[in-house]
């Protein structure tokens, strides 16, 4: 994996399935090889993809640590502003300049990658393989995640069936089940019906596997043995006493924690230029923290010079929680933060342009208008100064997209530069690795150094005050408004000692406000906090501030429709 | 692979977990290689598990193809006979031989594995290994099969929410959701609750994914191109016309073919004595055929001398089906059936005992009783008769169990050879292929006999006839009462065109009768059906002769309250 100086023939495939077929995979033995991983960690899961042990792969060598980045983007427009692929473009172009640099990501969701065109292995040349194992099932971490899950809501309503105890109030089960598909019908059920021989009638509901709190154990875990006491902690709801029963007295936590040993290995692939890339757990990032594992991150800081991983959503959200959940749950501190902007969404957060997800852009956004950069501009600002609270200093990576004009380029240099920051455009996606050169030198640079990270908050800030601080400080709110029972419950939960757990804040990504009109950077607006809810086992409390949706529905014309084998049994219609 | 003359010294391990855990597993692909198989089909999944390709794998050589062997029992007391232990220590009896030898079985579902004590890994030193992976996800392919049922009946209900022609009639809807749990209290919901947003409301249920119709399918399937036919038929309700609806017209069938690529490769693993073993797809025995995958048994007898496959339950169940069903699909002509007896169920059936499953048996049928076994032996012989209706003589495997007493193994010897047939005591859950030799010496003799296979019945004898010949040639029954509802239904199919196809009686196993408390061989019975169903996907029709449930629920004590990891990580309680 030597660098190499010169821009790669293209192939002369264009769109991101010809690419991805074009592409040529190599043995992924060859991968972890290359990384320095131990065979016997390595497991090969098929073509191009290990699982690798992490209870070899902790601590497992003495070389220092790698650098540790994150990808986060200013508040992006429906579509998305390219995370995904600026990660991957980053750690091809770091090798490229001759560093060892790993990708880390999110395992994609079966239900949305079958509801709408669109995978989420990046595009272009900045692209996964194998793609379509990536898009579904993968190694199948989140077919064990929702049988973790529906396992645990099987034995409630068979301990409510056999009336065990402690005695469930059958009106106060908050354990529901999971699916990983879009099926709106399974939103609200009633279930137990049939008589006496099939259960105890209760309303019900599903929700995407995704959205599991096992899932956010998962990610959060640093060990088998954390994995199995975070799952002792979920709580399935109350006994008639009104006191919180655990998945431990249900007796379910042990049988979980073996459903997911298989996934706790995180999943080794490759980029299109053969750079490591690991996908491991993927939690929301409205109702969770909407990160990838710790114990994924770990291993490639222990193998390789760089780490790159995305945070979901905008720096509001995805980054906040990186920051202040994750990097705090892993005591991982990190090195350098790219903010990727595109010159749609600068343009589109100036308020005159409506962009709708799976429609084509609209013609005024695509013409030269370097002054609307300035004006949509104050979100960018916005975002840079909520990755500064705690204590970094972003890399601006501007995503280029056919059409761009370089007075627009020109035009974000000179904004954030006006606050001190250094922007890159990067061409990842056209060009691979080659294109991600000089935002690579600036990341390289950047993380040499010393990171004054801190978090936004300390453990023992109240719960109440730590979500009045990610509104007022991140979100630019002037305060937040809890219903009075969100109020009562996080007074409870002080009581109780689950005060000193970070918090997690459910609100629409496409605002730093909870109202997703509200473009640029919105003031004279407070925070309406009208539930709160516990995650004892992934360990935090959120807050819904807005309509969280945690089960799709599929469109009257869903990608599954055209979804295909041809003749040769290739898949058609998948990326 | 050379065969070894003498008993192997035991490990000393006496339970199950404790030789699975003694074993040493064999890398993969040495198993392939052993099998001459050509490593670019064999793709590994993990340590001890690859996945074979058919694509490259079916008609890949122009070797002779091997001799093809059922393993059936006699009717089964509740806690089973040991078919699985025997075609596991069948083959390893072969390899001791001389032989090349393929075990191919069903894939055990993950319900009962977290229900009750016990896999379905077979037993002692007649096992599959890695058990862990085994009886949790293995690759998937139950997963896959899952995705795939439950994206169908998602897009059912999107249909009937955006309502696209041709318009359903949600009254009709036949096709239900499954899980792969014991979770009674879905057995029977009201699912599309919560407003117009949410769905049309309607009554459904979820059945476990073994008794999925994609099972079945994916069971009978003969490459990627059939089994995307065979899903494109599946029927999942009826129009406002009252016309059958596909999923074809939904426009499922694509995606759930591409659902189920990987599952569609059979899953190569090995037995404690290293020979190979394929675990392939996992149909239910009552409501559909109970017989694992064609795919694997063409790519074990393209590779091996002997291909050994079980048929689920006994020889009235699955052996019937494996011969009208299973080999109609493949083409496959059956060289030699083993049909395995155990002293305590030929004393069951003298109807002297009561065996209950999970409970020790009663002292009295331990107790030596030869002429019991002579009562008894009325089911064996009508078994051996069932097969024998087929064209084929069976080889009785007597299953050795500590206490068994010389006169009874006489006793049955004597009984089977009043009608010809050979029987010889196997000990090969005490000492694996070794305890196996003398019965592997007489199927491969019986393989050698050139083959009367015939079908029980033609494909143009009408759909009620067929069963009327299963019920009185098998079962023993006076004739059939159908339900007028049933005869009805059965004389449309047979007017649209269905006719031709093969039938699957679901009845109780534990009798060749409809009644599990008749034992022996009942006489002076009719065999009542009180339904058909349709399974045109799969390709059979089927009749309801009894109460099966499809959704099993757990029991106040599930084995899942006990499964968990020690302090070393090690997995306890699951066997």
């Amino acid at each position: 994996m030597a660098p190499e100086a010169t821009k790669p023939a293209p192939t002369g495939a264009t769109d991101n399935l010809s690419i991805a077929r074009a592409a040529r995979l190599w043995p992924i033995e060859e991968i972890a090889h290359h990384l320095g991983l131990p065979g016997e960690a390595v497991e090969p899961y098929g073509r191009g993809i290990a699982k690798l042990d992490p209870t070899t792969l902790l601590n497992w060598n003495d070389r220092p640590r790698g650098r540790y980045v994150l990808v986060t983007s200013m508040t992006p427009t429906p579509p998305g502003e390219g995370k995904t692929t600026t990660a991957i473009g980053l750690v091809q172009g770091l090798q490229r300049l001759g560093h060892t640099a790993t990708v880390a990501l999110r395992q994609p969701s079966m239900g949305p990658t079958l509801g709408l065109k669109g995978g989420a292995t990046g595009g272009g040349y900045s692209q996964l393989l194998p793609m379509e194992r990536i898009n579904l099932h993968l190694t199948g971490d989140l077919h064990a995640v929702g049988a973790a899950h529906n396992l645990l809501a099987a034995m409630v309503d068979n301990h409510l069936y056999h009336r065990l105890a402690p005695e469930l109030d059958p009106r106060e089960i908050y354990w529901q089940r999971v699916v990983d598909l879009n099926d709106r019908a399974l939103r609200h059920i009633v279930l137990g019906l049939g008589g006496a021989g099939d259960g105890v009638p209760r309303q019900g509901s599903f929700e995407i596997t995704a959205a599991s709190e096992v899932m956010a154990v998962l990610a959060l875990a640093d060990s088998l043995a954390d994995l199995r006491q975070r799952l002792g902690r979920l709580i399935v709801g109350l006994d008639r006493d009104g006191q919180a029963v655990t998945a431990e007295q249900i007796g379910a936590a042990g049988a979980m924690t073996v459903l997911l040993k298989e996934a706790l290995k995180p999943n080794l692939l490759q980029t299109l230029e053969h750079a490591p890339a690991l996908l491991h757990a993927g939690p929301f990032g409205n109702i969770a923290h909407g990160n990838s594992s710790i114990i994924a991150d770990h291993i490639g800081l222990g193998a390789s010079d760089f780490l790159v991983t995305e945070a979901g959503f905008g720096a509001d959200m995805g980054a906040e929680r990186f920051f202040n959940i994750k990097c705090r749950a892993s005591g991982l501190i990190p090195d350098a933060v790219v903010l990727v902007v595109t010159v749609r969404a600068l343009k589109y957060h100036s308020g005159r342009h409506q962009v709708v997800a799976g429609q084509p852009l609209p013609a005024s956004l695509l013409a030269e208008h370097p002054e609307e950069i300035h004006e949509g501009g104050v979100n960018l600002l916005k975002q840079i100064d909520n990755i500064r609270a705690h204590g970094l200093t972003p890399v601006v990576a501007i995503n280029a997209f056919p059409g761009d004009h370089p007075s627009e380029y020109a035009a974000i240099r000179d904004l954030v530069a006006s606050v001190g920051v250094r922007a890159e455009v990067s061409t990842h996606v056209r060009d691979g690795g080659y294109g991600a050169q000089a935002l690579a030198e600036a990341v390289a640079e950047a993380a040499e150094a010393d990171s004054n990270f801190d978090f936004l908050y300390p453990d023992e800030l109240p719960l109440a005050d730590k979500m009045e601080r990610i509104a007022t400080r991140i979100y630019g709110a002037d305060g937040v408004d809890f219903a009075s029972r969100a109020r009562e419950r996080l007074d409870t939960w002080q009581q109780q000692g689950y005060g000193t757990l970070p918090v997690c804040i459910a609100k629409t990504h496409l605002s730093l406000s909870s109202d997703q009109q509200q473009l640029g950077a919105p003031s004279g607006w407070r925070l309406p906090v009208r539930e709160v809810r516990l995650s004892a086992g992934a360990g935090f409390v959120y807050a819904l501030a807005g309509d969280i949706r945690t089960l799709p529905g599929f469109s009257a014309s869903p990608a599954c429709t055209r979804i295909d084998i041809d003749e040769n049994g290739d898949t058609v219609n998948l990326y």
